[in-house]
């Protein structure tokens, strides 16, 4: 058929946002708001949170791992709504290159997220009703701010290390300058120091896919009992395609056609790549809030560390921290220029840096994938900066 | 504000379909159908096209210009709805690289297009009303088979030159392969023999995005009095992402507010890329019909000469016409790789082949906009083949 087919949701993908399946809450009352940075204090609010492997006696060996853009808690482990195995469960677990033999994984949903922290599509205590575009908008440096206030909660001063690709590495460079002596080493992959004119042009391409489709309802849908399922499938829909390279669509689907040899002469799906495109729409919508897309992808486009600091290098102004930076050559979104201007910011802090670009077809979405010489990189980074940092191995080793 | 406010249309924009402002018509009766790939005969059908310059006495100085995916016949002259001048009146005109002083250039509304020749917002002769997705799916082909039609009609055997950019460019290696002796010299610019896995994935993320949107009522919202206006703007916002690149977007708009110098923490156009984007895709639905968007992305989807003819060298198998090649290095959509394609495609058919591929950083969109390097080799390309075709020029030369 030639329009998509978005009717089928899973109908406890709404009650993640309050009260999340499989997840650790951590709830923060009035007396502990959340500073924002548009000036408002959210209070309040809660964190959901995953965790992986085993807090050492010391509290040194935390390895805070921080999502992308659709990304949740659910990095090593079944995600409660699709019964999907968790996205990063190639990098994170015993004896994976994030060993959780020896490290203790800790993952947050982000605030604004749909998966139980507080966003969106969470009850507003005011009104008793979902918050909407009530929600203030938040900041990379918010997400990062309320992980700092979840690790005071746990008792835990510093990670060994912070790590995550594309927003979650945006989350890994604020951590690094927000909090350089909590951050002992600083991984962040297929990211950037603030979002580009093109980036913002694709996110904002998909807002208004989202705020087109009319049960949007200028963002009370979930108050009037209506979905904009397809204004955001036609969001992720061009979302996917930036996180893809060229040659990766071409090796994957060409233009072969889909069950048959020739053309319908139609508008039916008649190429792999339109049936695949299709089902990445359509299976998102089952498990991701359309409020939350536009509040994190609004958060992206207002990341700058350069503005925020007046010099990307002041932002990394004396720091301890050691980084590894890496980035994938086919990646558009996200190119190694940006990647090499973090790490010129970090020489011109006299900072701790190594820098790998990978050599790979896969684009951004590289990260997430079965990338082998990503997992040798970071296993090796993360073992040497152990040893630094005195950790020794649990089990398996 | 947040959301895109498209309720402003020109009234004129619908009655283009059927009776174009400013156009010459040719019509074709039900003994003269149009033989489309599909297999289907469209008869009655129309051609709206435009002419500018002066037909010689030996009928040998034809220039036809071939319109990308949302232009139009208007080239030289100022648009009917908009008002605009026309699309490329910085290449076409007295003293102009297609100098209409010395050539008689013509340019066809192409067939599924909406200003005037036969689509899906034309009157279906069997219904009296307008087609919608009962219109047959055409192909390159089929609008090049047209256009042949056209020239019979006019008593014009061969065309001196056949030019155009983008799904232009797609028209002229079809005249090239179908009508070898029909065409003294081909000039395709930021084109390709097929369109790219990216390419259809991007055309079918507008397509759904016209689709998901209410009034597009499976096709019949001109019977039912709707327009699918925030569809079509959304489709229009993502494809224009893709004709520019990267580097001009961050020239043109970098990470710059739009009227204040902070954000305003909410989802106003914050940033002049958001703005100029919202811009775009609520001026085009405008003059645009978004059924014609769907036929016409379509068509370029379906292109792929190779397939046509086994091997790419085997659609210009021994080609007499006189090919310039033409690709911009900042074209990410049309890569210089595509025409490269095609410069080995007809080097293997010992074809007479310039290439050239310029150095901007304007994108696809180069070839629309003023770019001396494009003139001046346009210019000499034509004159050198106009003397080799002894044309003379007339007027001011």
């Amino acid at each position: 058929m030639a329009e998509l087919s978005v009717t089928a949701t899973r109908p406890g993908a709404a009650n993640e946002a309050d009260n999340p399946r499989q997840s650790l809450v951590a709830r923060f009352g009035p007396e502990q708001p959340l500073q924002l940075d548009c000036g408002i204090a959210l209070a309040p609010f809660q964190i959901a949170y995953k965790t992986y492997g085993t807090l050492n006696a010391a509290r040194t060996n935390t390895v805070l791992v921080c999502h992308a853009l659709t990304g949740d808690q659910h990095v090593a482990s079944a995600h409660p709504v699709t019964g999907k195995q968790g996205w990063w469960e190639t990098m994170v677990g015993p004896g994976k290159p994030i060993d959780t033999d020896r490290y203790f994984v800790l993952c947050t949903n982000v605030v604004g997220g749909c998966m139980g922290s507080t966003g969106p599509a969470s009850i507003n205590p005011k009104t008793g009703k979902p918050w909407g575009l009530d929600f203030p908008v938040i900041t990379i440096r918010d997400m990062v701010r309320s992980q700092a206030m979840l690790l005071d909660h746990l008792g835990i001063e510093t990670l060994f290390a912070v790590a995550g690709g594309s927003m979650g590495g945006m989350q890994v460079l604020q951590w690094a300058a927000s909090y350089p002596d909590r951050v002992f080493a600083a991984l962040p992959i297929a990211a950037a120091t603030r979002h580009s004119a093109q980036n913002i042009a694709f996110h904002e391409v998909g807002r208004q896919a989202i705020m087109a489709d009319p049960e949007w309802r200028g963002g009370r849908y979930l108050i009037e009992e209506t979905n904009p399922r397809r204004g955001l499938a036609v969001a992720r829909m061009g979302a996917h395609i930036t996180y893809l390279s060229d040659a990766a669509l071409h090796r994957k689907f060409g233009r072969k056609f889909q069950d048959r040899s020739n053309p319908t002469f139609s508008f039916d799906a008649d190429f792999e790549v339109e049936s695949y495109l299709r089902h990445q729409g359509i299976s998102f919508v089952e498990r991701f809030d359309a409020n939350s897309y536009l509040y994190l992808t609004r958060a992206m486009d207002y990341f700058d560390l350069a503005a925020d600091y007046s010099t990307l290098a002041a932002a990394f102004k004396n720091t301890q921290t050691r980084f590894c930076v890496i980035s994938f050559n086919s990646d558009w979104l996200f190119p190694t220029s940006e990647s090499r201007a973090i790490v010129h910011a970090l020489n011109a802090s006299s900072a701790r840096v190594s820098f790998a670009e990978i050599v790979t077809d896969k684009g951004h979405d590289a990260f997430l994938l079965d990338e082998p010489e990503l997992f040798a990189i970071v296993r090796g980074f993360l073992g040497s900066a152990a040893t630094a940092r005195g950790l020794v191995a649990s089990g398996r080793r």
